[in-house]
């Protein structure tokens, strides 16, 4: 059973995961309609609470929110009074008395998350933290190979770029893991945790090796000023290296699917051809993105720990 | 009759804010619903016109906003053109002609909301200006001890802090007064005004005095660098001497309830124990700022200069 | 007809200008009602992309998308990812990939908002586009006049001040001359454009001479920072020489009104008393923003390409 709060998928059992996927595919077909509204999360309070700016992430949420009828508070801390000090939980209690069915945070501490649900009554969603889970992506990863490929399990996908300090690289290991899938790493060395075969994937550091045969090729944003201590100094060689584009796809399965969680860095992470066109599904996975965070918002809104008994969640409909 | 706008408890007669306050508690009950809403401002707009940053003030406006259904649109200083110099005024007035039903305004400069009200058609809310007031605090603290105490009349109630630069402290003096509550301050004699005793409320500057038997003990929020100029130079010093604990509280009532408007400077104004703990009543305080808040804009939106005539408020229920 | 996108007014035709004018003037009733919501874009997704500060632009847009009861997100660039180099186009493409029904787009650089409508699916329209066109700003003009004269056609429209650098006059020059209006410019000739007859109008370096016997004076707004380059090097003498007033308003005739899209730089582009006083009409212009940008928003919502043929946009009412 889905819990209070979605944290990361490392907490998750893989029937919760398929039960959002579920869910995900009914509210994809709302995204479709003319009236892409449904009433289901009328008169609820959503808070996006992000301490980390972010783009695509909070506008997800906030699409999301709004087409389940939700009214959507937004914060960052720019313009907030943490300028005065307030620490990061007694802003969260704040909000949290104001009586919100969901809180979505960010921020770019590792664990932060989990401190403000260990205080708050209102559900508390993870939309990434630090170097740690960004569990929504991974979601809406899984539902965009699902959709692509028709299944999950049984599949291989390879996972390629700064692992050591990647949130979506490590909610993905855990999401294509407990779903059946197996999972390769590829990048240099530095950029390798230690100890991350014990999460049960294949690590390579030679790409042709790692994308041999493969059906998914994620290809994750690199930080060009992490590079400076690896042995690929530069962007242009480590595009050379780890960079996907149609020639070296060559080596994976004929109708293999690129992913990367954007935005690209174009010509370095993906070829500027593989950027815009198919086999890569980067807007397939922005839309997805939106019926996941629906998905999520619905099962976990008027969750309050106070309620967890009175709602029931079961049916779905009609609430 | 409460008039066209909220500018400050000054210019409230004791049964305007039985009036609101009454109507908060009803707003109360919207909040403790799951489907959090009411149609009452549906097709209504509120403007958040907030030139000092807020977390807590502008939240609480926009979600009370919301529960009644009206539309909210926010503006901050930051994100506006007056950058290009348009003077506030005109901006406030550019606002206006878009037909809002309501404007609500904090400002670091006191009297800036009563200038914009002077020149606005649609009802302006005072969210905080200055060193001046703070009138929806004063409300939600006024209701908030209602609700513990059944009562405002007769009781004592000791403000402790920086009373010279609180437009809370402000507030809450003629709120309190006004309520039939007798008040008191205690500070350090540099943060207390001139001639405050006129305002109708007894001068301390022993806290253990001030507190001797009261039923409410109300700690203002201290900004470290305001103790350079007073006796006491240190948050440590003000601490051991203004700063509420168990052990100071037992010179209060057995009952005494302990309020701070936030966010609290944990160990300076309250222990952390009591920052955390009853008798204080923090995140009551929060909770009930939205119902002062939907119970304001409700009886004041629609409440253009042009309109007054027009819509009768009288009776309130079914507008 | 109009098409996927609201780029410039150079790209309609007269026809569409009166359909939006018509349109819009049906809008204008909404804003005057007590309830001032409509439910034609129910469940429609409006994205507001303003890469450049605005208070007025972004609050109308804003309002008048929620007064049709369409969902409304506002992005700036100083809380998106562009502070990590993401694309304006990849920004857009993220954006369009969670549908959206329509994007509005203010950027300082010309031609952004065209770069944008090419690779989107959701109609743009442009709300300010560098010194090229904000043509939601010259409809608004045209409504403005249309209600203040009854016609638009045969009038004299004199626009004084920065041509060179202004949006507002370039779009207006193509409205007021589509709808069969003599248009007039007034300027220093270093703030005249090179080849500015060929658009039809008539080009005066005398004020007296330029507003001598006509129907509307529209000053537009002057930064400082680029007289230095002309034979006005100071604000005092563009005051003097191009500032309207009332003695200098004797010329034009006896029911000429003045305009001005804000914010004024009081006492330079506008006496004081003109400012605040008929026969200026700059707050009827921010008012009538609202409605031109509900009417924009109507026609051009749901016309996402791929849905253009599905929706019939002709009939307008009850989509």
């Amino acid at each position: 059973m889905i819990g209070t709060d979605l944290l990361g998928i490392e907490d998750l059992e893989r029937a919760d995961i398929e039960r959002i996927l579920d869910t995900a595919e009914h509210m994809r077909e709302v995204g479709r309609r003319v009236v892409k509204k449904v009433p289901t999360l009328r008169g609820r309070t959503i808070v996006n609470l992000f301490f980390e700016s972010s783009t695509r992430t909070r506008a997800s949420f906030e699409i999301a929110g709004k087409r389940l009828s939700a009214d959507v508070i937004n914060f960052s801390p720019s313009s907030s009074s943490l300028k005065k000090s307030e620490s990061i939980l007694d802003t969260a209690r704040t909000l949290d008395a104001m009586d919100p069915d969901a809180v979505v945070v960010r921020h770019s501490v590792a664990g932060v998350p989990k401190q403000i649900a260990d205080v708050l009554a209102a559900p508390v969603i993870n939309a990434g933290d630090g170097a740690h889970e960004h569990p929504t992506q991974a979601l809406l990863d899984l539902l965009t190979v699902k959709l692509e490929k028709g299944r999950i399990d049984g599949l291989t996908v390879t996972i390629v770029g700064d692992i050591l300090h990647s949130r979506v690289a490590r909610s993905n290991i855990y999401a294509f893991g407990k779903m059946g899938a197996e999972v390769r790493i590829a990048a240099p060395p530095p950029m390798i945790p230690a100890a991350v075969e014990t999460l049960g994937v294949k690590v390579f550091t030679s790409l042709r090796e790692a994308i041999e045969g493969v059906d998914v090729v994620m290809a994750l944003r690199i930080q060009s000023e992490r590079l400076a201590g690896c042995y690929l100094p530069s962007v242009r060689e480590y595009s050379s290296t780890f960079g996907i584009d149609r020639e070296k796809l060559k080596y994976a399965k004929e109708d293999v699917i690129v992913m990367h969680p954007g935005p690209v860095n174009r010509g370095v992470e993906l070829s500027h051809d593989l950027t815009d066109h198919r086999p890569s599904v980067i807007l397939d996975q922005v839309r997805n993105g939106v019926a996941i965070r629906m998905a999520v918002l619905y099962l976990l809104s008027g969750r309050r720990q106070e309620d967890a008994q009175r709602i029931d969640l079961g049916s779905g409909e009609g609430r």
